[in-house]
């Protein structure tokens, strides 16, 4: 179809989403529910990757995975519904590492990446593979094949992403981030594509420090993404999160946590922001950032509040 | 306790078990209700040791473990009782390899040995500190540190020992055997020295090709052996196994499966011989060769089977 035509159904808008965890996978699941399959593309976060037991652990490319593929849990926010606990179980009787919650069925997943990448594959052939044999339809991209993992600067030191988020219960006082190696790391193969092609960019309910700036963070990634039409959904609702800490990060850096700080955080990039409607306060303030503000109800808990928000979403980009 | 004191009592003589996996696993277990823990060793072959997923599986050792911890499958004679299969059905969904029937709290000791491999310990240094974390008493030493794979050679061609034994169920015609790179193996740390201060060696009834052929082709273990008084149980029983395919093997390689065959197989190594009476005509060719030939009920139903063939095996050394 020619490219002045796209626009005028909804569903073959080309779009482009950047995600981290749940919340993230919830609109990418809402937007899955509208796009056809081959007009959607996710490109995930892969700071909070690490390796356990010898096993590579990809908690947000999962956790995209999971939802799209229908299987995610909805009660935690990560790993797989209806899922078992033997091996950890077990695991423990002999001493081995269970503060990290491994799953059975999860750890399947966990073993068949490592043995794939092991055999020489890329991560992003692993997700590609993987997101197919779960029957999902839309491209899960992580957004480099190099790891880049999400090192927090705190008051009591460097902590590996982890060890802070899960370990420490997100407890350390946040100071600052690194992501390691992300001078040299090389955007994965279709993620330039993808944005360049992209008719609309959108920028998940996501943690901005952890989840969405360690994607933008990738060289080429700010520089291809500013030349598209970008739309932001703020992850801060009332000066909190649904769930995260990125409220809490906010407010150890000294921002006050609001959506108008999340459109601050991305202002240069953003041309539309979707915001809570108890945030209405802020609409001006963004308008005087140059982004178009746009009001509604973002909560997503059940599976039409996500096809709802992701169709406001994108008929209000027809705007920007 | 001076050494001349040791055979006065049965539970204080000083004894190492050569074993593969479930008969003498079974036999080891019988050993182990009679002799006080720091008086049995168990040299176990690591010739059925493979890879898979990335984890290092060792079979007879986890055989030998989860037996003398009492955890064992009664019923399979591998694996773990109370066996959950969670991780393996997750991993068939996307194609991963499911030949090899890996059980959740199985997994959980091949992810935890694999990961301590990792950090630089040796295998037997990982045996003992899992036998101890599952309360095993005795000693259990893998013959080597080093791997030793066995290669089953057939007319069909080379191939590795566990796609020979689970994935083509023992069908390919067997001309050989090659223990890839015994010549350069040592024999773990204690190994030599438990022989050496060994009242009695007991060849356990394992498979003499495949279990305990690889234990002693480790160079020094042979001329070790041939210093001590070994005792041998036959696997065969009316010309047949109990499990394995110990005489399917004896029949391919050109010999008549019987206990007296599995004697003639150790022969210069044998003091005594333990058969089943099924097989009482076979005693004067074993007496022929200068093996004291002893005549019992060598099936291992219930614990207290093993219990009595254990007792009767060491009752029976003090006349060797």
């Amino acid at each position: 179809m020619p490219i002045h035509e796209v626009h005028l159904t909804t569903s073959a808008m080309k779009v482009v989403a950047l995600a981290g965890g749940v919340g993230g996978a919830k609109l990418v699941d809402g937007l899955a529910q509208i796009l056809a399959p081959e007009n959607l593309t996710v490109i995930v976060n892969i700071g909070d990757d690490f390796n356990i037991l010898g096993l590579k652990v990809c908690p947000d490319l999962d956790t995209v995975c999971y939802t799209l593929a229908g299987v995610a849990n909805p009660d935690t926010g990560w790993g797989r519904r209806n899922e078992t606990w033997n091996v950890l179980e077990s695991l423990a009787a002999f001493g081995g590492p269970t503060w990290f919650k491994l799953g059975d069925r999860d750890l399947a997943l966990h073993l068949e990446r490592t043995d794939r990448l092991r055999q020489g594959k890329s991560l992003s052939q692993v997700t590609y593979e993987i997101c197919k044999a779960f029957g999902v339809g839309p491209r899960v991209l992580p957004v480099s094949d190099d790891a880049i993992p999400t090192m927090v600067m705190t008051t009591a030191g460097e902590i590996p992403f982890q060890e802070y988020f899960v370990r420490q219960r997100c407890e350390p006082v946040v100071t600052g981030f690194r992501f390691a190696g992300i001078e040299k790391a090389l955007p994965a193969p279709e993620v330039l594509t993808s944005l360049r092609e992209a008719d609309l960019v959108v920028f998940c309910p996501s943690n901005p420090w952890v989840s969405l700036d360690p994607i933008l963070a990738v060289p080429g990634m700010r520089e291809t993404i500013s030349t598209q039409k970008v739309l932001g959904v703020s992850p801060i609702i009332g000066g909190q999160t649904v769930k995260g800490p990125a409220a809490k990060m906010f407010m150890e850096l000294g921002i006050q946590p609001s959506a108008l700080a999340v459109a601050e955080h991305y202002h240069e990039l953003l041309a539309g922001f979707v915001m809570d409607e108890v945030d209405t306060d802020q609409v001006d303030a963004v308008q005087g950032m140059d982004i178009l503000p746009y009001v509604t109800n973002t909560f997503m808990n059940t599976q039409s509040d996500r096809r709802r928000l992701a169709l406001e979403c994108l008929e209000f980009s027809k705007f920007l």
